[in-house]
């Protein structure tokens, strides 16, 4: 065994995904030295898209963590706007339903491989930070402050010493696992898998390059125990990601091991989507199952070494399409809280994490909620009055009624965890006025009172967070 | 390196504590042949209490399952009746509050190790059953049914092949740890500290060997962010806890680090206890500070080759003195799915788990639930008017009312699950009710009209329910 070279550095950043390249860039316009080790290759030399989501939705928490870093303008560039779900029944019939009753909410699909690689190229760009590729994190000594690396290139092992240790190295997150086995200090943490997996898969371009369904959706086929949705790409294409239980359900992905299962699924509950998606068997027996988990962990640093940061602190299911967004949104709240008490590194991340953690753990709970929702709500007549009376309130109270989807999509003013709070309320209060006819709401738009229906909402929402309070609930 | 011997088994038990010997015993009546290993020595043999809470709380759901295993009567040998809690508070005075407003319900302090010695004597009685000391598991292959073990006494390593293997070794399981590490599948998993740790503590018998404070008490003193229990043992003692913040708060573990810091904390929040403990400052140095911690997982067997049972499936906080009396219900509940489904391992853990999962992680939630009461809400008002009327009504409709710790403590015929459902509506109800005058509650108790309360609690009890069932939520 070769002695290993040791590094120094300033700051370390393990990962140079979305949330590690532009922590990079965020830090050197600081004005720190930057150093950040990937275990890919860089992705905008290689096709390394297997196995991870093509696109992502990006909304206005992750733009406004853009525009900090001077990097929305060119994000944009890259943006389909997605204005509400279309929602596709077994019988191919459509039926649209926006995100916000307000017009300029949308959301938007964006390839995750192309705007990471505009963080890259920002990142590189600065004189004071500097990629390194194809080096795998084995291990960090939290306190010595040392990373271990391999290198994909030269089988080469070598340890980097920092300041400070960044952990931006996702849901798998290597200096997370060292919290963990380390057992330094009390460490409380959760991985909790839903029963369902994912797959991806395409609807191509049609012969010209243009889309073949429409691109200003986010298109759903809801079925209860299974789903599929569809993301536009700028090449006309869209990724489709069918959501199915591992081995529950009707169907299952364990179940479907053959051509002919897989087809006879399709016809069954997706004809018009399988129309569209030439390659199925194909791409089924190539792309991987992916797991759907749900990680928390707290402390997220150890003294003043090192910090979790974006899916390595955090990872979420997709239901909520806050992934990348909540990574951004990290970076934003680092970089305040950086305003505030730069200099103590020990001090940065406690405040941080104090102001942090209550966020991440609600859109953690947000969108295992909406899964639940997606999957068994979406049927449910209360659920449907409840989004076109909310539509009709937003567009008549466009400053004043906020849905909870609203309160966490476009309210980047908001942290997740009062638009959950009040969100939820709201919800309830509103679903158990339309339950018990408090308001009348079986009637055309039009007709309705929403006046007296915005006064009772507001009420009743506050007295569910009023009874809550009482009984000593969050 | 030796090579190690295999033996073969057929029913192979991990741990020999509380749920390990119960499971042995049952078992072992029901016809297996039933080998147990220990990685401590025979408790029957050594004092080996250190760290481990000297007596525990016993109440309904463990002794049902201590019947169902012929040991019942044993056991109410060495129990101590504890009828309810006597608060004491700064200036020394106490007030009783009793635990039920029946009469006949009460929690019995217990002796961890006497009633585990009761238990290992019955288990060793049967001719089925063999019992290891002194044998530490260090890992299982859940695939070949394979637990491997390290001799303390000579040092020898074996391996034990069973046709089933139960993991019955506490909050640290080691079957846990393989499931975690193997990844042979999708491992949700959680470990949740509280910032508080404890310390047990001493009060001597007096000189006759008599109790020196009521021995029909679990006493409490509540201190906001610290507290102290005391429960009584059969020799005249009291094994007293201390719990505070590990690091936070006024007054913490980490600043209680000499003998001016410990006695003027004691002074100034528990007086009359400090008078009564006599060996405070050599306890306080040589009795470890223990981590409070919550474990969730799932799932909990791998196929029809292991299960985890017990602190090993479900560690908690010991804040609703259910975590014995939640195991020994495990092995209750495994033994009913036993006769409906004996013969198929892999399909009675599958029931199993369908069956008990819900009620234990409602244990778990409920004893965190607990911990904040008793630390944030002993002295709110609401709360103890709450406690005065609900045993009022258990005494007035003793067939009909029943409070969540009722439910929880005294009510085994209903699982956790459904009392934590149902206790908490009511709560909230309550709770609401004196809130908002919506009863008159501001009366003598002779004055109460409890019908009308008794009444209006169970409608508003209702309404709860039906609008979380409304609004979608569990």
């Amino acid at each position: 065994m070769k002695s290993a070279q040791v590094h120094k550095k300033e700051v370390v950043i393990i990962g140079a995904g979305l949330c590690g390249s532009l922590l990079a860039l965020r830090l050197a316009q600081r004005g720190y030295k930057v150093d950040v080790y990937e275990s890919r290759p860089d992705l905008r030399k290689v096709d390394i898209s297997a196995g991870r989501s093509i696109n992502l939705a990006l909304s206005d928490r992750g733009f406004k963590a853009l525009e900090m870093a001077g990097v929305a303008t060119k994000a944009r560039e890259i943006c389909i706007p997605m204005y509400g779900r279309l929602v596709h029944d077994k019988q191919g019939n459509t039926f649209a339903s926006n995100y916000s009753g307000r017009s300029g909410e949308y959301i938007n699909s964006i390839s995750r491989g192309d705007l990471n690689a505009i963080l890259l190229d920002e990142a590189e760009a600065a004189p004071n930070v500097n990629l390194h590729f194809n080096v795998k994190c084995t291990r960090v000594d939290i306190e010595a402050k040392r990373a271990y690396f391999s290198s994909y290139e030269n089988d080469d092992s070598f340890e980097v010493e920092g300041a400070v240790i960044f952990g931006a190295d996702g849901a798998g997150s290597v200096l997370r696992k060292s919290y963990y086995l380390e057992k330094k200090f009390l460490f409380s943490y959760s991985q909790e898998y839903l029963t369902h997996g994912y797959k991806e898969l395409e609807i191509p371009a049609d012969a010209l390059g243009n889309h073949q369904i429409s691109k200003d959706h986010l298109h759903i086929w809801p079925r209860g125990a299974y789903m599929l949705i569809a993301l536009p790409n700028m090449d006309g294409s869209f990724t489709v990601t069918l959501f199915l239980g591992h081995e529950e359900g009707a169907y299952h992905f364990k179940g479907l091991d053959s051509e002919a299962a897989i087809t006879a699924f399709f016809k069954e509950e997706f004809p018009d989507a399988l129309a569209l998606i030439p390659n199925i068997l194909e791409e089924f027996e190539n792309n991987p199952t992916g797991a759907l988990g749900t990680v928390k962990c707290a402390p997220w640093y150890y003294k003043g070494n090192t910090l979790l940061i974006g899916d390595a602190a955090h990872a979420i299911v997709p239901f909520y399409g806050q992934g990348m967004n909540a990574s951004f949104e990290d970076v934003l709240v680092l970089d305040e809280v950086l305003d505030t008490c730069e200099g103590d590194w020990e001090l940065v991340f406690k405040t941080y994490q104090k102001r942090r953690k209550k966020d991440a753990d609600a859109i953690g709970d947000l969108a295992v909620e909406n899964y639940y929702e997606m999957r068994d709500h979406v049927a449910n007549p209360l659920f449907k009055e409840k989004r076109r009376l909310e539509m009709l309130l937003e567009k008549e109270y466009p400053e004043a009624y906020f849905s909870k989807y609203s309160m966490v999509t476009f309210n980047e003013d908001i942290g997740y965890h009062e638009a959950m709070i009040k969100g939820r309320a709201q919800d309830k209060a509103l679903l158990n006025m339309i339950a018990d006819g408090t308001v009348a709401t079986n009637l055309p738009d039009e007709d309705l009172d929403l006046a007296a229906i915005f006064k009772k909402v507001q009420e009743e929402t506050q007295e569910v967070m009023d009874e809550d309070k009482i009984a000593g609930l969050k």
